[in-house]
């Protein structure tokens, strides 16, 4: 494991593998010169800044990741859109679920304001909705879970009984993606546009890559966490 | 539009759009060769079956349909994970889901069996359970419905408030897929071992497709209803 | 057959089938929305124009083309680097290349400035030595399929005969490719960064392409021929 | 670096590096239950086994591999029309081509018997022919390259005069593939259809990704060393 951090009251991200560094990049980008660099010079980073700026992405696929991430199930439903890497998740057909699920933390309460393409959201300050809200959100999640184990005890199959368990219940999965495309998941994740549960969990997978290849992520914020 | 097949209470499938023939099949194929097929001969079928027997499944890519589809959560998920093919998919986020859901039929609720990697399932037999089970699940979706109104009505965000949807709420989407990603699609989901909800929807779009391209269809049943 | 651009002497780009329209990209991004458009009005217009500004991309991939190309090898190979996309290319196996191949025009003929990561490509003004590069690249190729063909007179098998075969030969391919991947092909492959030669066949891609799309790829150009 | 195989005279397959191993795949199928395995069991090892039998092909994704690649040009293309991986190639427009290139060994030279869809190939008995042959395939591409060689000294571009370069010239490449991609390639590469000069490369493959995660390969092998 190279790292993790916790997300929210049930959620994790975790590094758990890793293939690949920042030398990598420079030598799959230079494949066609005569030597490889066997250490990070300064002329090396020129290079990934060069690659970066000028969006010659596919160097940037030779590093490759493996994440197990546990998350509300809207949360996971986005994150598999993102057709460019593998994933495994738990099952609700074969496996119990767990009594898990996502309450917003009072501040996550909000309203949506705007137009169409530009929609954006305030958390509420009206104390007492908050309260009700978070009451509501997780008395019916509670419910559901409830009515999921009385069909399991009377013997109703998990893939039926799960037809009533909210999106908001947790899921897990294991995420094996590369860099390129796990850039591109931040470019649209870790962006003001996304709803804010899931960029958080975009800002754990992001710390925990920063923290491996630091200088890439640099270049990237650089040059304006584009898509490459 | 080229054909449409409800299914279940709320669902369909919608053959909106296709691209190519059986035809095309073996124009791709025969790339090489000087002169093109514009009728399809006997050899010409005999080419699509070696194709289909020997897995040359290059050249299958070549036939592209779009679809509109209208199916539970849970069946929605399963779908998207076949990542060849291109899925734009209703939005929670600014769309007030409407209060449709999924109540299996009597014959529908069903009870697990078997060990670990050879599971089957049967209907129920017990009327009484049958009818209980059928009433929770409505209940309990009705239930959701109820306190996601109450919370939008209140001027929660519908992205916050879809947080206690079930998984048995429809969604709707449009599938592009080319022939080659659909069959291994209907290899997995119109197969015994596919959660019988979402196999209803395989059989949907397999019956679309076959009276589209019936031979090429023949073939891929005749060798095994492979993936390709 | 949609349309059909010669490119250089032996070279061709033929749009042969399409599907979907305009109209579909906006059906496809608003099928949150309840009724679909059936005519492109102004707001329509408006919603492709946002789309591609904020490269909300996935609706673009509602559109499909088939292409059927003749190119030289080192161009085929550049292109079938774009992975997202079908091809079907001619066997130089079990089929006798026939002796086409590239000589580049006299302005055609260039040398190389500019420094690594920024060079740049000018017309040969030595009208001598432009007329002896002509005069050496034609005769090698010949020379090579000169031994191809005796080869093959003699009984060795084209797989192996065509070992010699030069780069600049001719080969065939159908092109199967959604308006995203095809964008994203264009943003390289039509830059002035690419090599000449295939940008003269991304150049006629895009010319088919804008006679159908015509609004699409005004905003794709508006907004500065990026990758979406 | 985990391994080198060199292959003919001039090609080479390297294993680089490797991320994952044979219980990651056993993890990742079992993501549904609590706790993960950290020794490979009996039991792991069945569940290895059936995932292969019954191509719950998934899991396979999450172990990656990355190679370093020489091979003559006309089996790197080959190669990249496998298209779920990644690939570095050396290129021949700002890079001056090294003089190497692939001449058959003797049992190598071979003519083509059969039928279409049944073409098989057997060496050529006739020494002085197998000689004759050898002789003119050397000869070609040694002139190739002269005519190359002479065009760069004169000032023209690398990336015109390429255009006189044989298919049989070597080109170097990074590969970055996950297992199942892999396995997909090794079916239709490693096999009797394929053409002889590549499968010596996917034997290359084969060996060393054997050396790795030998029961995983054993139960492929069982099974029929089909795509999964």
């Amino acid at each position: 494991m190279l790292g993790r951090i916790d997300v929210h009251e049930h959620g994790h991200v975790v590094l758990e593998k890793m293939m690949g560094d920042e030398l990598d990049i420079v030598n799959n980008a230079r494949v066609s010169f005569d030597g490889e660099s066997t250490e990070l010079t300064d002329r090396d980073r020129g290079l990934i800044n060069f690659l970066m700026k000028n969006r010659h992405s596919s160097p940037f696929e030779a590093i490759v990741f493996r994440f197990d991430v546990r998350a509300p199930l809207f949360g996971i439903r986005e994150w598999q859109r993102h057709r460019i890497g593998s994933f495994n998740e738990e099952s609700a057909r074969y496996t119990e679920i767990k009594e898990d699920f996502y309450v917003p933390a009072p501040d996550y309460v909000r309203d949506q304001h705007g137009k169409p393409g530009a929609y954006f959201f305030k958390p509420i300050e009206n104390v007492e909705l908050v309260d009700e809200t978070r009451y509501h959100i997780e008395r019916a999640q509670r419910e559901a879970f409830r009515t999921y184990h009385s069909l399991l005890e009377k013997g109703i199959a998990k893939e039926v009984a799960r037809t009533v368990l909210p999106v908001g219940m947790y899921s897990r999965m294991k995420w094996t993606v590369n860099l390129r495309s796990l850039i591109n998941f931040l470019s649209l994740r870790n962006h003001e546009h996304a709803q804010r549960e899931i960029r958080d969990f975009a800002v754990a997978v992001e710390d925990l890559v920063t923290q491996e290849i630091p200088y890439i992520m640099e270049c990237w914020n650089t040059h304006g966490r584009q898509p490459i």
